[in-house]
Order: structure tokens, then sequence, then C-alpha cells
């Protein structure tokens, strides 16, 4: 971890223990360098950062103010770090449905940019939020990126094995929503009905090095998921 | 629109019209100094909006790729433009439903952080793309900050009116989002029926001095909408 983000997850600390609130004003630059010990350069890129991460926003002229949003439990679209983050003070669990090495769908393929010839790890499981289902994922990695994955790891956090234990680094990514009716199958894994509303996301992940590795589909229960957004201004 | 601004949009303009795809290479730093005749910091400064806005991505040491996803008809929920930009080439109308001065509920009270006793402008409209129900929209626009709305502005772009008209500076936003099942009140404006599934948003928008001016409900037609995200890196 850079400076300038280890100084930038200290001040969110800050603002998590002091218990901020949306619209109070953090300390000014200087004060903020002076706590820190850092220059106004090392500051002023943890800020945008956290201006990034929707943490604060900066007003020219005026000071540097906290962000946070009233609402518990909902699950962030933007953060790669797993719902872990998100949801706190949840019970998290998954279970293993389907696990292989095998050739891709047509439609796994195309997203992957690779051919129909070519492996991929396969994985399919149920995740639980407070012993509820909360969603039926699919997911294909590249294999030629993501050269080796076991139960083991499938079952705990893959982005953390990917990025520790393969030393990759990932990029951005494209997510696709929509909402429909749960089939048959989907249902039958979530415990609801068909027919039934579903949350639907498919997500294309790149390595920083605009790769496309991991290729998923995640139908939700509608009844146990929420989710929300901090968007930057217009661009 | 400042200089890098500019800059932006016309190499975004130029990926456009030289139908780049994802991956295709755009030329080194130094020979986007030479096009534009503009500095190595502005060039940087517009490279790195283009990145924020998902139209290209950069790879330290080898350069600056273009970033297209393949996907047509989806609505971007990071863009504050209206759905207009996302959807070129359909046609988008809409028709006003509600339009008055009222007090709010205490869930719009809530969200935009005044008093049920304050007056908010209230616009309920129905969206159609092609001729067909695109979503139903009910938004609450605090009065102290929106002075004035008329029928005109209303069935036109809001946003392009409180920008230019009132000269106001729109902010971050906080989206939040599910799927449901439309009520009746819903269907019958959507002409679907009652218990079909919905894709649910709600969003409070920001001036960039953190006040909250509107809290929209959207109400998706879940036959005619899908939606996608172009989600930077991990933070």
């Amino acid at each position: 971890m850079l400076k300038y983000q280890q100084i930038a997850s200290d001040i969110e600390r800050y603002i998590e223990e002091n218990a901020l609130q949306q619209g109070d004003k953090l300390p000014v630059l200087e004060a903020l360098m002076a706590r820190f010990e850092v220059s106004k350069s090392t500051i002023t890129k943890s800020l945008d950062l956290l201006e990034k991460k929707g943490v604060v926003y900066q007003v020219r002229g005026s000071g540097i103010f906290v962000r946070r949003h009233k609402r518990k439990g909902y699950i962030s679209l933007l953060s790669n770090q797993g719902f872990k983050k998100d949801l706190e003070g949840f019970q998290i669990t998954s279970k293993i449905i389907e696990f292989d090495v095998r050739k891709p769908t047509q439609e796994a393929a195309d997203n992957l940019n690779i051919s129909q010839e070519e492996d991929v790890y396969y994985v399919k499981r149920v995740r639980y939020i407070n012993g509820q289902t909360l969603c039926l994922e699919e997911s294909y990695y590249s294999k030629s990126i993501i050269t080796f994955l076991n139960k083991e790891i499938v079952s705990e956090s893959i982005f953390d094995y990917i990025r520790e234990g393969l030393g990759l680094n990932v990029g951005f990514s494209d997510i696709y929503l929509q909402a429909g009716r749960l089939n048959e199958e989907e249902a039958g894994y979530l415990g609801l009905e068909k027919g039934f509303p579903k949350f639907y996301v498919e997500t294309l992940f790149h390595l920083t090095n605009g790769q496309p590795f991991d290729f998923s589909k995640v139908t939700y229960n509608f009844e146990q998921s929420q989710f929300f957004i901090q968007a930057n201004g217009p661009l």
C-alpha cells in the first residue's frame, strides 16, 4: 500500500470512529498535513482517492466534507471487495454447486475474448446471507490467465487469491443489469418460485492491462438484495 | 468547457469516427500533444477524464487503449446526461402526469434534508422509448434551490435547465437499486400487469456544494430496460 493510500484509509477510519455525518467538515489541509506528517501533494492524493471512493466531497474555496449515505445493508455495485465489506454485521456463506475445468459457452467465450477451444474454470455457487439465499452465481475464469483454482480457494474469496496468490492486478469492469423473472433452475437454488422477479447482474472483469479474465452471471434473490452506487458528479 | 475537456471530447469523437474497438491503441502522448497543440499536462488531464468516463484505459509503460463495450441500447447508470445520449437512435418521449408545488412526503423530506413544511416541485411523468413505456418517474425538487420550473421545462431536459438556466453545479449522487413487483398504479402507467417484475431506482442528486436538490423514484418497464456501468478498477 502506498503512503497516500495508507493516509486515505486512516482518514476513512477517523470518519468511522468519530461517527461523522454527511456534511461534517474535515480539518483543513494544513491540519491534515500536520496530523499525518506528510506533504501537501500526498494529502491531496489521499483526498482525491477518498472523493473517487465516495467518502468525501470537496467544495472549492470551502473545504472537505464527509459523504455518507443513511441506508444500511445495501450492496455496493462498484466495489470489487466482494460483499463482505458492504454487509458487515451480516453473515455471508457460500455453497459450491459445481466446480471444474471445461470449455466455455459461446457467450462466455465471446465475453472473455477467447475461442471455445480454450479452457475455463467454471464455478457455480449459491451465496447466503444470515442463512437465507442471497444469489446464484456462475463464473467463467479464463484458464490462460487464472492458471490455478481449487475448491478451497473457491469457497473463500477468489479475488483475494487472484490479487495476492497470483499477483495479478484487477482493473476495470463492465457491469450489465436488468430485472427479469426466475427460471425453474434459478428459483430452485434460491428457494423461490419460478416466475418471481430477479435482479440480474453480468460482470466482465479485466486486468489493468485490459485483458478480460472473469465473466460472471449473478441472479439475486430480490427479497434479500438492495444495491447502491455512490456516483461522482457529471464528467 | 475548459481546454482539457474540449480535447477529451475531441479524442472521444476521434474514437467514434474511426470506429476504434476495445483494445485499440491510441497514438502516443507526444503525438497527441502535437496533434492537439497542447502541453503534456493538458493532454494528461484529458486522458484522466476519459479514463474516469470509461472511454480509455491506460496501461503503465505500454500506452493508452480504447475501452468500449459491445452492447447496444443499455442505459448508463452513471451518466447524468439523461437517456438521450445512451439511447441514441431510439426515440425517447415524455408525458407529464402531474406537475405542481406541494409539501414533500416524509420520505422525500428526509432525503432532501428539509422539513415537511417546505415546498417542493413535484413532477410525475411517464417516459416512452419508440412508443413503448420505458419508465414511470416521480421527482421532488427542493424549491429553495430549484426556484422555478414550468411545464415546458419539465417536458424537456430538466437537468439542462438546472445547469444552464439556473447556473447550478450538479455534483455527486447516491443511487439505490432493487428489483420488485409492480403495484397496480405502476402497472397501469406502464401498461403491464400488477405483480410483474420491476427494476426500481431511487436517486438523490446533490449540488457540488453537497446540498441535495432532487430526490427521484423511477420504476422501469423490465421488458424495455437494460443498464450498464463502466466501473474503474478497485480503489
